[in-house]
């Protein structure tokens, strides 16, 4: 099949002939790939940012945001047949271990994550198991929604943690309108109660993101803490949900919080530095999310289905995988890039 | 009276005679003090740490874990009269806005701090409001748990918000088992049910938290991360609770937290320093945690009248305030100091 | 000043010349009512309902649904001054207590209740306490949000309580459109994500509801049961919130509702009769839910004010009393009826 | 194999001759029995109380309280071989649905339950899948544990619910010390705060709860109510736990309810019939609790291991079952009893 494989960190991929996947275990599913979304964690993969964490063997096939259809099933597969469309819930999870059995399947103790620790979905076909897959409803095509099967549950878990907090009468700020943002802010229109405000450099977005149920949009300039302040009565957001996680985005936050606010970090490459004094005396709750669990994307596709969250999508081939890339870091993809192969 | 004031920072206290405190609202109440407990915090108000924070103008009289019997009401207190013993919650709060009417009196938007931002309890006499104070039971004697008001729910707050995360088969791991840690502990062993590692310099307290519910002690020295990791499964604690708040606890602790595991940050004066790449990739949760409000002191007093918490206490005079201040700060205090004025 | 006071159960109220109320506590005010709500509760009290739990001495004025402006002031009161428009909680709560402190204070150790155990807002002036309060924002008038005081939260506590279950994926039944329900749905439809399925016996308040945010509406009658059977593939309603409380309500709740449910009791008057085999095989849940408090009050009026919820309401003079509360018994009142004295 | 089986219901159990259980599923297991404890449920079955809610075709063998040893595996088992010591949980699951994914899987989908819907324990092999089984520590036989497997989690699931409600300064009622509630107090005892009342028609089983936790016993007879007022500041138990479930017991709990208290209902057999009115008036909560999950069981052993939570058991031969059923119906087992093939 075709694939995009890195060899090298910082390098483009090649774009290449590779070998098919094959069905190892019983409950191994190949699913023939309708879309594949292009993530900034593609970026950092790129970059060697994952390496110490993960330590993946190069070449590797990235992609961990899929759709499509099932191909083939292992022999104790009885769910899915072949034909059915199906969007892929990223990890592959035991089933048995205390944290699948409490629902956190991405904490799964023998964890595989197609796309950063095995082969992924810049490719024709992927290897995933059955626990990962959620049928598709009638009529919806599989590159249509194949960013929610990660940027979509990264933004659906963090709000849905922060949404119990988004009382009517709260402030929450939303920084980034990107690829998880677009997402993240219907999210918290639908789940929450919060008046939302949006944090983007670029007006075209917040623009959006006012369409899509911000109260306030706020350019991120030198003025933009002061900004948030006053649009907060001076006591900052209850909440912040950073989709960049830049070092900027680090530090202004930890102005822009009111006194017992969350902060939520979603987006990284930046680092958190905060006194403690600062910590304990407003009693900042700072909270790492990753990607979300099976029954997030489950009920994500629940919220798309009835129309509640719509995706803004760009189509590409598989070969333009290193042109998408460039331009996702130049900042020029609105909403989220697929690639089709 | 009597009373230890600040005068310039990294000075000692004076001991003087001022001017007794005077009731103003109808609420107020004046209390005469049986016991003040000696704290970290007052050595961060000594060391100027709360002043761009607080700005309280010096001279101050400094304490603020205070208990007594009541000497003085306002024409409106109804639930006190002249003699009653009390214990004191530290903050004056206004019991009318939103974070009052929600319990979180800590957060009250019209707060007083004595002790912080106005007079405190180094002192004979001390003013505060009628919704401070909690009735001591018969035979208990104010300096005996003066060091609840402060310390015990500072401890019971961080502890609180910890137990509904220590379920059976989890880990706890507890730094520091001086005046707040050895409260934490006896706290932890009732409310949670994880099994508790503790971490000192200290040989003495780390055995006096044997005897105090935890399961394993550690020595902080070089061995405590790798000691605490194979304690832990080489997987880290599901819970830290960090009663020190250096540099050191603050990045030692992001090595031994497990994944989706929580910190608690009580202690302070350090910084956190933290890539944002780990939080997510770890769903670290940071969470600051600052006095406990009155409910907690009600919940601490019954673990107390129950016996199910212990107080470990050395009494000295007012007057060795600055001689009990430096032995605190040489590590020299064990359990807690109170000043009997 | 003119009021409508109950001298005998099961008779008219006698609208009559009363004595103006009285300040006799620091805290206590006096507001000229704009308007009193008239909710089922007045019938229960008028047929002796809550004579035994009460023990309310008549005469008595009813009314506990109010709004006016502020028109004297106890000594102590400082956040209100004579004029301010503002909305009233139903309770007078003492604010000392653990359930005041917790934010509970509808289960104040010392409650009063005007309109049920003393005297009410039937009438030109109601004597209530500043920790009652609410201010309304500019150009809002007092009998355009009365209904709130009361019938808004009472169902905006059962949906605040239900919300966290109304995950996307589930179905909420919610039984009775009239007063309270048609405020419910609304509340329901911004903080829960649940398909609504809507029940009542009128034609009318069923289209009404499928305008606020229903999927489905189902009239009450012999097919009722099957049909919202259907609507949640043979499962029955993970949530179901009764505003009516009669017999045939309770029963037919039991059937509708689905395993690992919860069944939230708002309206009453019937006897709710279930086998507890039926009760731990199905693990039922049902959730008694009363007047909310003043949070609550709080963040509905924040929905209001962002027009997410609103009211709909019908005006009537006081001398109209006995009217409107015989129209209300026999189901003729659409939304809320507010008498304006 | 030899197995106690019911052919018709109200008559005893035939204990014969009958083949043995055979593997059909590749995660099937069929484990040899160590222990199988007796249960109030085997009492319904037998009854026929369970008939219109399982269907279940007779002659059926019963006993869903099991540990022993696996004794054959198939295909698809990787986490257990032949001889491995283990306690069962008591349902078959699928893992597959969103109950199973979220950690609730006793309303699995696909929900076999052995000893209720499919073949039980009461003999020498017993059917089941690889996820119900938890592997036994060294040293612990079966047939010590068993009674964990059902009474065990019963009692836990219904505490665990009720423990963060269990605060420091409220009152737990706990009704029944027999097979569950003597493991029932254990669990309050560890994961609660609560002072604890115990309620028995038993002086024997009241004294040992006082040695377990409680800090009152009261003899279930005429004065109860009041004896229970009284010890509740006649405000009632803030939490009660059923483990009987008669009508008497129903009826009695909603009178020794505090305002906004739980009931948690675990026993079974007689009606709760309750006004709407006494539910709304005092936010009564009666929860139903049913078996407990995977999770559940995990953690009790974990409480086991620690020497936290011990049983107290009687062991029998598997052919004196019907005697020892009679045993319990009369009210003569202490603790649980086990049956030992």
């Amino acid at each position: 099949m075709k694939a995009g494989r890195l060899y090298q960190y910082n390098q483009p991929l090649k774009i290449e002939e590779v070998a098919d996947p094959v069905i190892t275990h019983p409950n191994d599913v190949i699913v023939k790939i309708g879309g594949a979304g292009v993530c900034h964690t593609d970026l950092h993969l790129i970059q060697g940012m994952w390496h110490h964490i993960l330590g993946t063997e190069l070449p590797h096939i990235i992609g961990h945001e899929n759709a499509g259809w099932v191909h083939q099933v292992g022999s104790g597969v009885t769910n899915f047949k072949v034909g059915d469309p199906v969007i892929v819930h990223p990890v592959m999870s035991c089933g048995y271990c205390l944290s699948c059995r409490r629902g956190e399947d991405m904490h799964c103790e023998d964890l595989k994550f197609p796309g950063l620790s095995v082969d992924g979905g810049y490719a024709q076909y992927l290897k995933t198991s059955d626990r990962a897959l959620i049928p598709l409803p009638e009529g919806v095509r599989p590159e249509e929604v194949a960013p929610y099967a990660d940027a979509g549950i990264t933004a659906y878990r963090a709000v849905r943690k922060a949404a119990p907090l988004a009382r009517p009468g709260t402030k929450a700020l939303m920084i980034g309108m990107g690829g998880l943002g677009h997402i993240g802010i219907q999210v918290m229109r639908e789940l929450g109660n919060a008046d939302i405000i949006t944090l983007d450099i670029d007006k075209g977005r917040l623009d959006m993101s006012l369409d899509l149920g911000a109260a306030h949009a706020v350019v991120a300039n030198d003025q933009a803490i002061s900004q948030v302040k006053s649009l907060t009565n001076e006591k900052g957001a209850d909440i912040i949900i950073d989709f960049v996680g830049t070092d900027r985005t680090h530090a202004d936050s930890m102005q822009m919080l009111r006194k017992g606010g969350h902060y939520f970090v979603v987006g990284y490459g930046g680092t958190v530095n905060v006194p403690s004094i600062n910590i304990i005396n407003n009693e900042f709750n700072i909270i790492g999310s990753l990607v979300g669990n099976y029954s997030d994307l489950y009920e994500l596709m629940q919220l798309n289905a009835r129309g509640k969250v719509k995706l803004h999508t760009s189509k590409y081939s598989l070969d333009e995988a290193n042109d998408v890339l460039r331009k996702l870091e130049e900042g020029k993809i609105n909403g989220r890039a697929v690639l089709v192969p």
